[in-house]
């Protein structure tokens, strides 16, 4: 996989802040790379038009089967790697992406119980292609409501994002070479510190990248 | 898998009939069972709304990646079989559904070359349900038109059509209990009273099957 691009990937719960440190990325790496690098920003689910309607069928009004569930984001997947993302690594460009395996594991594998199968077929979608690094964006689920006020549904929901981020951080404690942990519980800005130097780290560690000069943060 | 329905596939190329032996296969035994037995008939892709949604994303205007395209199937499988197949075989149903895993293993395994996953894919897909009996409706591909004058476009669709008959001929063998070869190339009837035949062999080796009696052919 010596593609001349270079992929980042974040993940981490909803609503901490992925999008924002994606947009963040994308516009640093666009002037330090004086514009002459592209730099293309994307997502899964919905990162192709096919995706879009994939997304729209997952949140289908009817039930959805848990397994046919876990299909449809691993085929959402295949159809925006062979498409978008490997075209896009192929031809050099930084592909910054929110979500990719980690969640379908995470989320289909883990919280719904699905186990090991939804990995393999995940790597099987995108033929094995992995990121240069994935960006973990973690913080502790809401600790401001922790208190015993909570009814059973809000602590649920608790327990739950408890352990998605415990199993998020058990898989970059497993591959500590592709994965960054950031603390995301600080200012947009200290997050997007945190971020570059996790990005320009993994990127010196690819020798040989034809990558322009970045300059200093 | 005891399940008190009971579950006839139909597997074969496109316009070999499947469509209307389901047809005959069904008013035949709802006659026969004098209307007490719920009889299903169904299809996959689009055998659900969400299906229908699916089938629709498969066809897409844009290109679909191969792999994109065998989880799509698998995922329109997934939701067909656990929200009424499977309840409907758990309520004593018979099913005769058109096309199945067969389908996919020839036309996304063999003619796409993505191999044996794809069969692994469907087996998760569905927890391994297997039909009580699968009817390979085998017919010649368009042997009339086997001249000279055939151009390359054309040479190759047969050729391809030869080719995924052999596929469907192949699985056929591998396991001849759970599968009814019937020739297809003479008139609806006669397809019909092998059908009826096949399906009548395999209801009779499920001792226990709380069938009504359906009379003879």
């Amino acid at each position: 996989m010596a593609f001349p691009g270079f992929w980042v990937v974040f993940e981490g719960a909803d609503g901490v802040g992925k999008t924002t440190q994606v947009e963040l990325l994308a516009a640093r790496l666009r002037s330090a790379a004086g514009g002459s690098r592209e730099v293309l920003t994307t997502r899964e689910p919905g990162g192709t038009p096919l995706g879009v309607e994939l997304r729209q069928a997952i949140m289908h009004g009817d039930h959805v089967a848990p397994r046919a569930e876990a299909l449809l984001y691993a085929a959402d997947r295949a159809h925006h790697i062979a498409t978008l993302v490997r075209p896009a690594l192929e031809a050099g460009a930084v592909v910054l992406q929110d979500r990719y395996l980690d969640s379908s594991v995470v989320y289909q594998g883990g919280a719904r119980g699905l186990g090991d199968e939804v990995e393999r077929i995940s790597r099987w979608a995108t033929e094995g292609l992995l990121p240069d690094v994935t960006v973990v964006l973690d913080m502790e689920p809401d600790a401001s409501r922790m208190s015993r006020d909570l009814d059973r549904v809000e602590r649920e929901t608790i327990a739950k994002a408890a352990q998605m981020r415990a199993a998020f951080l058990e898989r970059a404690a497993l591959d500590p070479g592709r994965y960054a942990v950031v603390d995301a519980a600080r200012s947009v800005e200290a997050v997007h510190a945190s971020v570059v130097e996790a990005v320009e780290r993994a990127m010196g560690r690819r020798d040989g990248l034809p990558l322009e000069p970045w300059g200093t943060p």
